[in-house]
Formats: C-alpha cells, sequence, structure tokens
C-alpha cells in the first residue's frame, strides 16, 4: 500500500527566526483531501560528553515552551548548511568549555514526525579537554557532572524530561556497560 | 540564579486544528530582551503493546512532516482535558485492533522543549487481546509484529528515528530483560 500523501498546495504561514510554520493541503491514500500543519526546522545536534570519572556534563538551562528547568545534554541548533560533527564540537565547547579527542555519532532521529521536520544528530564525546567557554547571548545554561550511571537511573525514574537527553544517555549507557558484559 | 524568562507580551500568530504558533517577548536573566517562538500542541500519548512472543505491535505510517514512512508504536494525541491513560488505551485498540489487561508508566518526557510545549506519556501494554480495529479517517497505518530484542538492535543502528518510539523500545527492553539480569 502506498502512503505517500501528495502535497497539492502549501502555504507559509509565518517565517521566524527559529522556525517557519506552513499549511499543505494533501491527497491521503483513499483520495480524501486533508491539511497538514508543520513546523519547518533546520534540525539540531546533542551531545553527551563523558569525562574519565564515567561522569556526564549536563546542562540546565530554562526552556520557555515548557516553563520549566531541563537537565539536558548540550545541544544546538543547526545552522543551514552546517555539518552535525562541526556543529556537536562547537556547542560542546560553547556550553560546557571543553573540546573532545573522540566523537562517535549515535545516529540520529526525528523529534515529533507529526508535526515537525526536526532532525537531532547526537554524538557521544570522551577524551575531553579543557577549551574555552562562550555562551550564546541569549543563552543562561549551568553546567553539572553526574555520573553516566546516576542519568542512567534518572531516565528510568523519569527525571529527566528532555527526549534527545534521555536517547543519549540510554544509548551511551548501553555502550559504556556492554564490553564489561562480554 | 534564576533562569527564568519572564514574559512581557504574547501574541498568538496562528491556531490550527493541532498545533497554535504563538509568539512570546521575554525578559531575559541579563535584563536583555528576547523573543521565543513556540507551538502549543496538547500532548500525546505512546504505548508499546508486547505480546506473550515477545513482539511488539508496531505501526508503519507516513508523515507528512518529514516525508518519510515511520516504523512507530502506536500513539495518538490528546484531546483537551483527556486522560493519558485512557487515551493511550483507546489509540491502542484503533490503530492495533488490541486491548490489553496490563498498562504501566514509562514516564512522560519533552519533544523538543526548544520550540514546542508537547508532552508525550509512553505505556507499556501487556496482556494483549482482541478488540476492534478503528482507525482515524485520515490515519493509514499497517500493523506489524517485530521481536523487542530486533527492535532493540534497530534502535541502537540507529533505524527507528522517531523519538518517543526509541525511548519506549530502550526503556521496556530494560525492563523486560532486568529480571533476568538478577
Amino acid at each position: 500500500m502506498d502512503f505517500t500523501e501528495k502535497t497539492i498546495k502549501s502555504e507559509m504561514i509565518f517565517k521566524g527566526r527559529i522556525i517557519n510554520l506552513r499549511l499543505d493541503t494533501v491527497h491521503l491514500p483513499n483520495g480524501a483531501q486533508s491539511t497538514r500543519e508543520i513546523v519547518e526546522h533546520p534540525g539540531g545536534v546533542g551531545i553527551i560528553p563523558i569525562n574519565e570519572k564515567n561522569e556526564v556534563l549536563m546542562v540546565r538551562q530554562f526552556r520557555k515552551p515548557v516553563e520549566d528547568i531541563c537537565l539536558e545534554i548540550p545541544a544546538g541548533k543547526l545552522n543551514y548548511g552546517e555539518d552535525p560533527y562541526a556543529c556537536g564540537l562547537r556547542e560542546l565547547e560553547e556550553e560546557t568549555g571543553y573540546k573532545a579527542k573522540k566523537v562517535e555519532s549515535l545516529g540520529s532521529f526525528y523529534s515529533t514526525p507529526g508535526f515537525s521536520n526536526e532532525v537531532l544528530y547526537l554524538y557521544m564525546a570522551t577524551g575531553l579537554y579543557k577549551g574555552e567557554l562562550k555562551p550564546d547571548e541569549d543563552e543562561f545554561v549551568e553546567v553539572e557532572a553526574i555520573p553516566l550511571e546516576t542519568l542512567y537511573e534518572m531516565v528510568m525514574k523519569g527525571d529527566i524530561r528532555d527526549a534527545k537527553s534521555i536517547i543519549a544517555i540510554l544509548k551511551a549507557y548501553q555502550l559504556m556497560k556492554s564490553p564489561l558484559d562480554k
């Protein structure tokens, strides 16, 4: 069965600093028409930095949309055309003041494919060494080193609420402990 | 340090069928002003149904925003004021045709707290039994039973791309195997 929804009409409702809002009229597989509300986003990168004590450098920041202070992995949005890997290294240094000798991909995912095209790329950084702290002008973050094991337990109890951070922690935890299992 | 961003002005740009778009002007912690583009969403529920063979009933559906066919756990958006637990059971039956004897919470999370207030509630359903299939009018899904172990490997390789499905699979996998570890 072909599920594809063909676009009949596309209307740009809003062009913002970070997101755009688009309204697509589509042909459904059954021939009927519907509209899809689509938030365009340039995509982003999250990077989980793990130090030699197996602690993760997490950032705490206020997130206006949810009116909540979130504990998250360092992250930032992609500039259009920017390489996700380069973006991850930049955000890591800007937000935590550290650079990394080793950076591995943890894959990418759609944050909420029902209404946005946002793709998030995840990396794991190890072999950390001092760089230069330089937060964005309208960004206020606090850095905190927390054992990966503790973060894993926090995720399983529901105490970490940001999707990209949950995924990065669960994947990194698996990767760091699996060598011990074998 | 108080990170809170106080709203000075709030402007509704668009009210849609599923999402609204709001523009907030805020006071930053350093006294400067900035704007925040915020997508309001009623929230949603994802439910991972696991049968007696340790297979998960997954749904395949086209997602217009990402122009991609995604393999996801059954899910749906909350009606305003609806209980997430009730919503999960409803979506499970509508999309897969099954009901469940046992439903456990896997917590909740923010899909993308940088630009949306969407909260997703996750549940794990076991003790499945036949109910009635009744998909939404503009929803076209295919159901597929896939071993949880296979899904876990797909997640680790990056072959599952939807955030809520990744989180539900990783959490369910941990919960299903941890009794064996002890």
